[in-house]
């Protein structure tokens, strides 16, 4: 048993980790903070936990984390990187769900999230932990920088294309959808069910701050210099993301399928589907599970790769856990077998 | 470890069964019939399966499902009853998630069902199995009738007022409203998703099956005469129901909050929430518990109770679980133990 | 042609009335007062609106509205009293659509409205503005008193019943059900889509802002004494209300239909459905319309109506534009002959 | 006064053609067929036209139409060819709102829509309904072929680029989505709002039957080869096509914005916005408008266009009413003017 402490446990990952370890065998859950709601039951906040918690939220303090073995934030951005030299000096393990430790090139980040950026210093050694990528990396990883939830399911998608060396790096093009939940559990007028209900559109064409991401990441394994056309949509649901994938096929010879069945064949969150499938977000509602078809349409050059997550489960905290499982050799999927909740 | 076979396993109250049943320690699937996919994976028809369950539909045939300790009917009304005897006579145990044993008068069951009852000797031993009121019988029962969606919402609402005998129940009303799971998975017009979504309306009030159940069961526990006005609605959701439960009130002086408190103090899947609640059917999503809440607006003489549940989960197969697991003694919470998902 | 003041002209009702304006014939909006948007384009915060509305937003002020015919003020409550003495002394004629005049005892709205009201001596002279019940007092009125969403659905099932004096006006229970967008355009997290959409629940069952209007209204042409129990529920979906309404019936002769229909034969936005019916909020999406229905279950002692509107329209920015028609001698019907936005 | 009839009323493009000329001034609807309903009122079916419609289904047949001066087929695909021959022959002018006459290779037809083709000598005189590139051979049509939903949001929004030669037109992506009401009014497994609602997937990959009509109408006006990747998705909302499309750049030196503001200049239904926005299907909901936002992320060699409409509306019956206003030299805008149907 470990002891794990919830930094900003009042919001969507916040909650999300909550449910999901509840039925871990192996972590005691001992804080869970909440400036705002600081003395009030957590199940008070969320009655869907009442039986599974009877903590309350206490102060985001150090003094309250400090006994912890590991740490998640699921803070905004620029927020975790306040407390983690502090917290990693006292030897907890943290795993920061937000974006302070995912991009390596400290200008880029300071550009993209319009802060300065307060421990530097510690981009080089935190882990962009997509276990997918990194597994090793992770298993020995004190600071694990968890994914975005576009990128996760953009990288996945693109990952056996781009390792294989059979598509035009150049001309990628990632059009991803995505659910209300994405923009969390703050108040806003954009996120009322009144505007975003019925509705759909895309946001941030000119420029979105995973677009840093998830290129860093793919040129990071690309023998090729990667361009990446991103396009985020507001999608009228609450949970999921499909990310539709396009990049010009440069290996007229290469059975698709067979790439894809091979790449994930041993990882236990991702789900090739048969040739020919179209993946539902709504059969990986709840789940880590990444669902996957690739296209070849028409049987022409375009590769086209659709790709699904539960934004909140493997594009956050889900894969939170996993990368916990990993860091402390617990079973990898402890905690994550959930069935897809459908309908 | 018992075998179960689920009859019927392309509804959604069949996915459901699957869905639990793939956390229950005790419990094989051996069988899911489905005269329409015979031959086909089972999670081929349903990808949120896929890694969960490797079997493929079989024909409904009592040489399939004599093997079985348990039999679900995840089937539409007036199916079960032509294979219910022959199990039965085998010794193979029955849950039926369909009406065809939910009430005990063959008359009021033919008028509402429209069909003529082809055991109707079997409705006496039928257990209803509602766990609140006839956990002991269903302890030793070998047919149990697993209750309706509303009827389990509108008798759980109403049981503590009716059996402390202190409301008018002549003068009962049930406004409830549900999901649109609970049409099923048929093709049909009605269900479209252009037609009951963003859309708000009742159905069915001049009459509807589950008013003879929901009155039926009342009246067993009652000391005066029940008449009950019972409002279906339609909600532009996928899961829930809530009932909206008004009876006028005779004794002024009854602490209602600890009248119901004291009732569920031991059931370990209602929940009564503190006084001044309002329960969301969002918070039970995906669980078979019910959370209730009762009120008495301006300390008038009308007592409102509101009682909402997933109809899938606590409407339907969860409570068949729950039904299995008092039948075989197994722990009552068994493969019911999932927090509630949220958002 | 008149001249109209919008203040208030970001919020739902507001732009509500900017659509209905836009094709009235009799009619030329002057002045959209927003102080927080204040110089730009209404357009460019309502791109709906592009083509059909060149006007800049204004700072609400007396010289931005005092050569308007009529203001409407589509504001919070506790808004429109501040403005409405000084306007009314120019002469401008007022529609308001929050609470502000709604209510005749001033005591009883500022125990509801938690403030102090500052101008009660127009309550006396402010018409509520239901046009089913005021028509005539409407057509001279200076100052109109927008009825709720909730109380126009519930008084309109309710009038026929109570006028002829056949239900028991001391057991009146309004369940009723709303969209979301009668909580308004302001930023909060309740309304966010990942907290409202695909669930339901009830709020302010211990006492709401519309349980004291309604009453007030029904009491008004009530011979007998009127007690009602009022529940409030939120619908995930954007707009309509759909009101249930019980009621025990105390003549068991009367033709419930024939009622219905002979007493709402001359209003151009009530229409009665034929017997046997459901309204559907679906029918009437955008239009001004209520549509009623009156059942008898099984033939007993209790009446249930169903009733349904568009919030924003018949219950709020419509009934507005029907006010104003009454007042200035307009056809009622204009800028208002919307067909049901279906599907 | 024109007298039009109306084949195929009771599906969702029928249903809105009603709703639509129940606003023109010039139009008298004088036959409404189905084959399923006849004899019954429109308004029975649809109680949205209570008050605007009194007419009953009649069988669809030559007789019942050839009083017209102009019929609407509002029919499943390969319905209207089988009686577009007699109708024209009697004067009748026709506009097939499905896809019988949209290709000009029967071939290619025949291949698609797999049925023989019963008049392909017509395909040649057909012209293809989109104003913004036929206006005037639609003025002197007989037989107007209404574009698909699909193609009318991807064609508006490539046709300035292609024109002007700016792109690669052999790189075209049209990743685009619809709400549900795409898949029209039949009883379907897949269009229950419990399959569709709260999910996101693509279909079609392989192939779409609206792939071939965008190619040969995009190949008419491009002085190079086009080749197209196109992908649609379902999205969970009930009305609007959002397409995103994607070109490589060719010209780094084309002002993206004057060239979509110049080509549209003239055009009634086509609203290009200002730079940097990102159209909404909410807020062209209802009406004949397509919003279009043309982009160039981070300066790059990519062109993203964004171009929402109201399927049902501008990709349907709203098409089909200016295609009828142009042939009968109507105002274009006439029975055209809703503003959106916001919130």
């Amino acid at each position: 048993m470990i002891k794990v402490g919830i930094v900003g446990g009042t919001g969507y990952t916040g909650v999300e980790l909550l449910r999901l370890l509840a039925t871990h065998p192996m972590v005691e859950v001992c804080a869970v903070t909440s400036r705002a709601e600081k003395g009030l039951r957590v199940d008070s906040v969320y009655p869907s936990l009442r039986g599974f918690n009877d903590l309350c939220f206490v102060e985001p303090s150090i003094d309250q984390l400090v006994g912890c073995d590991l740490v998640f934030f699921a803070t905004p951005n620029a927020t975790a990187m306040h407390m983690a030299v502090e917290l990693l000096d006292k030897g907890v393990k943290l795993i920061d769900l937000s974006a302070d430790f995912r991009l390596k090139d400290v200008a880029v980040w300071e550009q993209w999230y319009g802060a300065k950026h307060v421990c530097a210093e510690l981009l080089e050694q935190a882990v962009y932990g997509l276990p997918e990528t990194n597994r090793e990396l992770i298993k020995t990883a004190n600071l694990v920088a968890n994914p975005g939830c576009y990128p996760t399911a953009t990288q996945l998608g693109f990952l056996p294309l781009i390792k294989a060396n059979v598509i035009d790096s150049s001309l990628l093009i990632a059009d991803a959808k995505s659910g209300v939940s994405g923009a969390g559990r703050s108040a806003s007028v954009v996120g009322l069910m009144s505007e975003s209900g019925e509705s759909f559109k895309a946001y941030g064409v000119p420029g979105h701050r995973h677009l840093p991401e998830i290129t860093q990441q793919l040129t990071s394994v690309s023998s090729t210099p990667v361009s990446l056309t991103f396009t985020p949509h507001l999608v009228p649901m609450i949970r999921g993301i499909h990310a539709t994938l396009y990049a010009p096929l440069l290996d007229q010879g290469v059975d698709l399928q067979a790439l894809f069945e091979t790449y994930y064949a041993d990882e236990p969150f991702v789900d090739v589907l048969p040739a020919g499938a179209h993946p539902d977000t709504g059969d990986v509602r709840g789940t880590n599970r990444c669902q996957i078809a690739v296209h070849r349409p028409q049987g022409g050059n375009m590769v086209t790769v659709l790709s699904v997550i539960d934004n909140l489960v493997k594009g956050a905290s889900g894969q939170a856990l996993h990368n916990m499982n990993i860091m402390f050799g617990f079973d990898e999927t402890a905690g994550l077998n959930q069935v897809g909740f459908y309908p």
